[in-house]
C-alpha cells in the first residue's frame, strides 16, 4: 500500500535498536522561519487554520524542510489544539497571537456539556496524513501528534495562552471532579485521534504535554501523567506489521523523569534544562530520548551551534552499550523552533549531527 | 544595638537547629493582594517605586503583613533589580507591567562601561532596612535580598521581560566573554550590595535566581550557579555574633538540586515541581529547604488550601532526624504570592502551617 521505507534511522532509534546515525527532525521544523512557508501561507490566504486545514497546503509545508535539510523524520502539519476545536470550542490564531479559544470551558453547564468529538471533524487532519505519507513517497517516517489531555484542559479552560494557569489551578484545587471530567473526555478523544491518524499513515506518534510542567508534584501525577498514560494504553501500536512509537514529551517534566518512562511510551521527549547523560543512566535502559537542544542556540554563529549540537550528542554518550545492545537517541530540540532562526543555521546542525553521530559510532 | 528578637524559629531553621514549628513567611508577602498595601500606594503617589525608595513607606508595607499574619519572618520591601538601576539603566514600572530599564546593554561599548555601582546610590535600600529592623522591634527577623547575578543580566540585556531569552541567550552563545564581563560585575556589586543590606540590619539575605531556570544544562552552571557561588563566598556570614544565613532560590532549578546545595549557602528555596521529600534526601544533610507551594493553590477554597499546606509538611516529614539532629524546612510558596489572593486565604495557610507542624514535631 505504502511506498518502502528508505530511510528507517528514526524509527530505529525510537525503539532502541541500531542506528549509522543520530536521527534528527526538529519541533515546528514546517514554520515561519522558512520564506516558503510563508510564502504558502500568503498564498492559501494568511491564515495557520487555513493551511491546517487544507491537506494539499499541509503536504506542501510538512514538506518544505525535508527539500532543505537532510531531516530523517516529518511531522505532520497541524496544531496540538484541533481536539478541541473539534468540540466546539472555535479554535482561531490571531496575528502574531497564540491560539484562543472563543467558547472557553468555565463552568458546570460547560463541562457536561463536553464530549468527545465527532472524528469525521478532524478528516482534514486525516486526509493531510493520507496526502503527506504519499507525497513522501518513502524518504521518511511521518509523525503524527496531538497535545495531551492535560495541555488541552488548560487551554480549554484558559481560553488562551496563560501566566500563571491561574482559571485551571483554580478549578483544579476547587473543583477536580470537574477537571478529572474533562481530562477524561480529553483522554478518549486523543487516543481515537491518534488511532485515526495512525490509519490514515502515521507511522510514528507524539504527544506534547506543553504545560505539565507548570503543574506541582503531586498534581502533575493526577492531572497530567495519569491521564497521558491512558491515551498510550488505548493506542494501536502496530500497523501494517510495524511497531508504532509513541513519544511523550512533558516540558519541564525533568523533575518526573522515572514517573514518565514508565507510562508506556517507547520514547521520552526532555527539555534543554536536563542532563541527557544523566537521564540515560535514569532511564535509558526503558525507553529511548528525544532532545535536547535550547533552539535559542539557533540563533549564534555556525561553530557555536556545531559545538552545542556535538555537546548534546556527547552528553549521551555513544548509544552501543557495554552489553551489545544499543540505546535510543533522538536529536531535537527542546521547544520549536524560533520563527526568528536563520535557515542556513539548521543547515549547521542537521551536517553536525549527522557527521558527529557517525563518528561517536565507529570503534574506539 | 537591636532590641533582643523573640521568635527566631526562622533563623534557627535555616541553620538546622531544632524549632517548634516549621517558620513561614510567603515570597511578596507585602504585595499588592492586600488591600493596606494599596492604599499606601496611592498615598505614595502609585508608582512601585516611589514605595520602595521612601524609608518610610517601606517600613510601613513591610510590616503590614506582619499585622494580619503571625508569619516568622519579614522581607525587605524592594525590587530584585535595584543594583542595575543604580548602575545607571534606568528601572521603572508600567502599569500593570512588569519592570523596564530605559537604557538596556545590548553592545560590547554598553557592557565595557559597566562598572559596580556607587553603594551610595543604594541607601535608600540601606535606610529602609535599618527603618524596618526598628519598627520590628525584634519581633521577627528580616531577611534582605537581591536578585542573582545572572537573572539582573537577563533583565539588563533584555530590557524587560522575555518569552524567549533570546537576546540574551544569543549573547550567551555568540559572545560569551560579553556576558561574563557582566555577570563579573554583578557578582561584585550583589556581594556588596547584600553586604551592606547586613550592616544596616538585615538578619538574613536571599538571591533570588529566578531565570536560571530558563538555561540549559551546562550553560546553568557556567552562567548562573558559578556566579550566584562568588555572590556567596564574598558575603558576611556573621553579624553582631550571630550567622546570618544565605538563602539561595533558583526557580526550576530542580535539576541541579545537587550542584546548588554545594554553592555554600544555608538554605536553598525549591518550587513546587520538586518533591519536598526526595528533595530532603538529595540535599537535606547539607542544606534547609525553602518552600514549595504552588501559589494559585491560595485561590482554593479554605479546606483546600490547609490540606495542600499539610502535604507540603508531610512531604519534608519530619524534621528531626533518627541521629537525633535536625533538618531544616521553611514553609513558603514556590513563587511570589499572587495579587488576586484573598488575604484572608493566607490566614488559613499559616494556621495550618503553625498548628500541623507543632503536630509533626509531638513524640510518636
Amino acid at each position: 500500500m505504502w511506498p518502502a521505507l528508505q530511510n528507517d534511522c528514526f524509527l530505529r532509534a525510537c525503539l532502541r535498536q541500531s542506528t549509522p546515525h543520530t536521527p534528527i527532525w526538529l519541533m515546528r521544523q514546517a514554520g515561519r522561519y522558512l520564506p516558503e512557508y510563508n510564502a504558502t501561507r500568503t498564498k492559501a490566504g494568511g491564515s495557520f487554520m487555513a493551511l491546517a486545514t487544507s491537506p494539499e497546503h499541509a503536504t506542501e509545508v510538512t514538506l518544505q524542510p525535508l527539500e532543505r535539510y537532510p531531516l530523517d523524520a516529518a511531522i505532520l502539519f497541524s496544531d496540538i489544539l484541533t481536539v478541541p476545536d473539534a468540540m466546539g470550542l472555535g479554535l482561531s490564531f490571531g496575528q502574531g497571537e497564540g491560539p484562543r479559544f472563543a467558547h472557553p470551558v468555565r463552568d458546570e453547564a460547560a463541562v457536561q456539556a463536553l464530549q468527545v468529538p465527532d472524528l469525521d471533524k478532524l478528516r482534514y487532519v486525516f486526509d493531510a496524513v493520507t496526502s503527506i505519507r504519499r507525497a513522501l513517497q518513502g524518504r521518511v517516517p511521518l509523525i503524527g501528534f496531538s497535545g495531551s489531555p492535560w495541555t488541552l484542559a488548560s487551554y480549554m479552560v484558559e481560553g488562551a495562552g496563560t501566566d500563571d494557569y491561574r482559571r485551571i489551578k483554580t478549578m483544579l484545587y476547587s473543583r477536580p471532579d470537574l477537571l478529572h471530567r474533562i481530562l477524561d473526555v480529553n483522554a478518549q478523544a486523543v487516543s481515537s485521534y491518534l488511532n485515526a491518524q495512525i490509519d490514515a499513515g502515521a507511522q510514528a506518534v507524539m504527544i506534547f504535554d506543553s504545560w505539565g510542567g507548570v503543574l506541582a508534584d503531586g498534581a502533575f501525577q493526577r492531572f497530567s501523567l495519569d491521564y497521558t498514560r491512558r491515551v498510550v494504553a488505548g493506542l494501536q501500536r502496530e500497523k501494517d506489521g510495524q511497531r508504532v512509537p509513541v513519544i511523550v514529551f512533558t516540558k519541564g517534566g525533568g523533575p518526573w523523569l522515572e514517573e514518565i518512562a514508565a507510562c508506556g511510551a517507547d520514547v521520552v521527549g526532555v527539555d534543554w534544562t536536563v542532563n541527557l547523560g544523566a537521564a540515560r543512566q535514569r532511564v535509558g535502559a526503558q525507553v529511548a530520548l528525544q532532545g535536547n537542544l535550547d533552539p535559542t542556540i539557533l540563533f549564534a554563529p555556525p561553530e557555536a551551534i556545531a559545538r552545542e549540537g556535538v555537546a548534546v550528542l556527547d552528553s549521551f554518550g555513544r548509544p552501543q552499550r557495554a552489553d551489545g545492545g544499543w540505546d535510543g537517541h533522538i536529536f531535537n530540540l527542546g521547544h520549536g523552533i524560533s520563527q526568528f532562526t536563520p535557515p542556513e543555521h539548521v543547515s549547521v546542525l542537521v551536517e553536525a549531527v549527522h557527521a558527529h553521530s557517525r563518528r561517536l559510532r565507529a570503534p574506539a
